[in-house]
């Protein structure tokens, strides 16, 4: 769905593959606010800091997103940051703003040179391309080894206004909850004041791409970006408990989650979407903490990707995420609701069949209560198969 | 190589496959002292808890320890307990020894009941099995998804006399730190009393067994055992300052770290052992917090099977094990001395091809150079194969 204020372009630059879509633009209306979170992977690459920096300079009103795949330009020292700059510096030149109003945001492979000329050079087609429309096609642009373009769109209404909120994101691998080789781009046609916009983001991200994972790996240069034009009229919202505010954080929480559940689908080599629910924690903390160490264990992961009800695995990792002074006679564990373990042991009405039937569907919900609280938590993985180790031991990301 | 005071009998008990030497008796001599570590996993399984018991009720002086494989007797309960204490007292009758003076061990399956039956039935036939020859037999009775047996043996002096230090370990998969579906059986016939036993033994695990990954699971059975039997005769060792104690610290840290190595080479699907040197952090727990988060990344582990000198990667891993103000201009990383990275970018004199042919052998060292202290620490770990994915979702271990 369009939201009025924002033209996107794609084009395909040949920055690493020829004949691919690799380059994307997003500009934005004059005095669309923006809000952005990055990872925090200390070796953050050269365009996060160049984009978090200009984003400060520009009081948050960027009017261009310039995006590359094929190159990170990620450990790539002093000489990564002048090229990330000087793109952005021609872009503002092409297509007349100041420098820092234009964020870089890049994904690839680590430690190669980004090949500035090529962005350069592409930079008049992109500026045929601007389109209300190009969503879809920017969708696509942004990918690296995903398969399929996410793009979500959600109305929301306050007042007399009704308002859109679309967004784009990319994944694959590197997949984690401090973000990961991920990017995604959401822009809604709302007036909303920056500091609510960023508080609607960071809740908004802290629940969904926050709470994802698929290898446990954080990249060097995820980032989340909600730009609002306000080009659809109406007062601006400048509280997080105004209406309009409101209604955006809930179709921004549906939004995000949705893009991120989309991610893990489509992440490397992935065949199943796992929910898992830990529930009765002292902590969320606690529940994020075992949470996270099931996702991560691959002899989990494989038990998933051969649908085999292994809860011996589960139980072995909710045991290894160092929880003081568990009660493993409290725990309990579920899969769509057929019990599997109760009070730390096999349940008497386990039924194997009916569970493994249930682990041989695409998507299911793993639930594990620990008896101790009254915290729970969700988190969403994936299977690990063999094309995860295909894809990751033949392609250089 | 025998050692005084040992005798091992194995045999074919049936226990989950038919054919398959599965049972394992390792008679002491009388006045055998020992030590033993046990996981961490919250999660222990019944012959842990029961072991851990019969210890501290016998002085640490076990006479029989009766290991199978097959059923991990964990997440069993009360009825995994009483199975437990069950073979315990059935084969303290058999051999005539008190109930807990006979330790179990046990692997394999999770949350399956122990077919107590098949081992009281095997009792028999292992009464007539004992050899001092008997440890390659017995290496072999203890695998499950192992290739090969791991045996090893030192000799060391102290004074005039000359002692055996010999020892078995099976691991493969769920291989961590904090132990794994780990078991190993040292023994010495030199005369050592236990405390200082116990602190040899922890500091060698602490140095092996516990620096060594391949999935970063901790199984819920683990468990290192060192007896000394002092059948060689000598005084008794008591401090751990006196000759006795540091010869045979000195063997069975070799001992120990030789073993791990084997268990790494040996792990599911490994096709590289990979030793991770992480030096000139601040301490050794930010060391170990680096190498571990590098060693248990799959995208580092894939670019291992690889061959691949991914080292973004490796940097992207370094980046988020969560060590705080890390100034990334600092790390270094090099493969056998080869220069990868410096000063976090790409080496100037990177030179791939050298580092892949590097690579492409069966074993070699990363080293990272942290550039904020003095602490060093090594870990071993492996790649992660196809063949990881293929035995852990076809196995049920």
């Amino acid at each position: 769905m369009p939201v009025a204020g924002v033209e996107l372009a794609t084009v395909e630059a040949g920055i690493r593959y020829p004949n691919r879509r690799d380059l994307v633009a997003i500009r934005f209306a004059e005095g669309t606010q923006a809000a952005a979170v990055f990872t925090r992977n200390a070796f953050c690459a050269a365009p996060v800091i160049v984009a978090r920096e200009s984003l400060l300079q520009t009081a948050h009103q960027p009017r261009l997103l310039l995006i590359n795949t094929g190159n990170a330009n990620a450990g790539t020292g002093e000489s990564g940051l002048t090229a990330a700059r000087e793109s952005c510096r021609a872009a503002a030149e092409q297509f007349g703003f100041s420098a820092n109003e234009v964020l870089p945001f890049s994904t690839g492979v680590i430690g190669e040179d980004l090949p500035v000329d090529r962005i350069v050079n592409a930079l008049p087609s992109l500026a045929n391309g601007f389109d209300t429309a190009g969503w879809d096609s920017a969708a696509w642009g942004i990918l690296t080894t995903d398969t399929k373009p996410k793009v979500a769109s959600r109305e929301f209404s306050a007042g007399d206004k009704t308002y859109a909120l679309t967004g784009i994101a990319k994944g694959a691998g590197m997949l984690r909850p401090n973000m990961a080789t991920m990017l995604a781009f959401l822009a809604t046609d709302a007036p909303v004041a920056q500091p609510v916009l960023d508080s609607l983001l960071r809740r908004a991200v802290d629940q969904s791409f926050h709470r994802i994972t698929v290898d446990g790996d954080t990249s060097t240069n995820d980032a989340v970006v909600l730009a609002a034009t306000g080009a659809q009229g109406g007062s601006t919202c400048d509280a997080s408990d105004q209406p309009l505010a409101l209604a955006l954080g809930e179709a921004l929480d549906a939004l995000t989650l949705e893009l991120a559940q989309g991610l893990v689908k489509d992440g490397e080599g992935v065949t199943k979407l796992v929910q898992l629910d830990v529930r009765q924690g002292a902590t969320s903390d606690e529940c994020l903490q075992v949470a996270f160490t099931v996702a991560h264990s691959p002899l989990v992961k494989t038990a998933l990707f051969a649908a085999d009800p292994n809860w011996g695995r589960v139980l072995a990792a909710i045991g290894r995420a160092g929880l003081e002074e568990l009660d493993v006679t409290k725990v309990a564990i579920a899969v769509d609701g057929q019990p599997i373990a109760r009070a730390g042991c096999r349940a008497a009405d386990y039924d194997e069949d009916a569970v493994a039937a249930v682990m041989s569907g695409d998507s299911f919900c793993i639930s594990i209560d620990l008896g101790r609280g009254e915290a729970n938590e969700s988190v969403w993985t994936s299977d690990m198969s063999y094309d995860y180790v295909r894809i990751n031991a033949e392609y250089r990301s």
